[in-house]
């Protein structure tokens, strides 16, 4: 069992949780060719995954207003659909499309892992996504999170050290009983800077053929898994 | 089938889910027991239940700042205490003692009605309960809730607005797509009169001999219901 036990685990969800390319790729393909639209849908997905940490830095520096990530996914999604030259979609169309980010589909073992956690843990998303996004996901794919932490609950996006201290402030946790999951390092180290205990496991296919970093652990996290089961196994659950 | 079905429906929780008094009442006597210390729990436990809408009504009128139900409810169980003239626990006990609002049990009809209810419903407590209060209770009792609608989510008690609406600003639903379910008549016109759709069952034991209202429905809620049990069948579930 690992030495360091949290009280809470709380979870990146976009590539960590969730597999959000293969996912909206698939949905978006879908509803295309339903509605009889022709795009390079995966493009599209992959340029507007691309727009995402920009659209919440224009927020975290003051350039916007706070805007749910229901927001900013959105205003992306109108200029990559203009950008891409893509014709007919109705406001109908494009709410059903922004909506996709509220319909991914859960890595296969973030379910059955995430299930062995519950029984020990208060577990969690700590996501940029907002709270009616990350529980609509969880209704659609049944992730049995105890809480969300939608980054609408403190106003600011991650790594902003108000949403990692938030979770404590809410559940009357210290920093080092909140453990971050995640597959993305930076992710983590944000989390360590602000005194929570770490957990990494990769997913080495989340940006497909794009994909660059985070193959492996770049530090000596608490907890380094070759996923969410094995990190259940790691902390005796 | 119910005419009007919500999306989301938020439940008060003391009274209404779990059964504060017999909880508390039989865990301060166990717990008095083995540590030797000799009090009339029944008492503290009414005196105290007594004590939580004055307390909450000096934060909602502005005589103090906001503070967590825990830490009102720690106010007040030091002065009763004093009061009650109650000897030898120390702040290891006071604490313990103050937690035992997070170790409540439901009524028998409370869980198996919420999974029910869940199955097509987004389901969560609306309490004057903070965040960490309804999730332990919820760990401890297996209310299987989708989201935890603490109030310092809002940083106000009911019966203020911010609580009743604060729900579908966080879902991104309109106010009658919110359903607000209850054995407490008043907590049920706040909510109507916010616009959401309301639940009634009675709880007639909530306040074992002490009880002096709230045997039945004071108007035409939307639901009238014996239990949360009736009130998923009532929605057809």
């Amino acid at each position: 069992m690992a030495a360091k036990q949290p009280v809470a685990i709380v979870f990146d969800t976009f590539g960590s949780v969730v597999d959000w390319r293969t996912s909206l790729i698939t949905d978006l393909t879908a509803y295309g060719a339903s509605r009889g639209i022709t795009a390079d849908w995966p493009a599209l997905v992959d340029a507007w995954r691309a727009a995402y940490h920009p659209s919440m830095d224009r927020v975290r520096h003051g350039q916007q207003p706070w805007t749910k990530l229901d927001g900013l996914h959105r205003e992306s999604l109108d200029r990559l659909v203009a950008g891409f030259g893509i014709k007919d979609l109705t406001e109908d169309d494009l709410v059903h499309i922004n909506l996709g980010w509220h319909r991914l589909k859960p890595w296969p073992d973030a379910v059955p892992g995430l299930t062995r956690l519950k029984s020990r843990f208060i577990i969690g998303p700590l996501s940029n996504g907002n709270v009616s996004l990350l529980l609509n996901m969880a209704k659609f794919a049944g992730i049995p999170w105890d809480m969300i932490f939608g980054s609408d609950l403190f106003g600011h996006f991650k790594p902003d050290p108000e949403t990692y201290l938030g979770v404590g402030k809410l559940l009357d946790l210290r920093p080092d009983q909140v453990m971050m999951a995640a597959a993305h390092n930076g992710d983590l180290a944000a989390a360590r800077s602000c005194g929570l205990l770490t957990a990494f496991f990769p997913r080495p296919s989340e940006y497909g053929p794009l994909q660059k970093r985070d193959y492996q652990a770049d530090q000596d996290w608490d907890i380094v898994a070759t996923d969410i089961q094995d990190m259940a196994s790691q902390l005796g659950v």
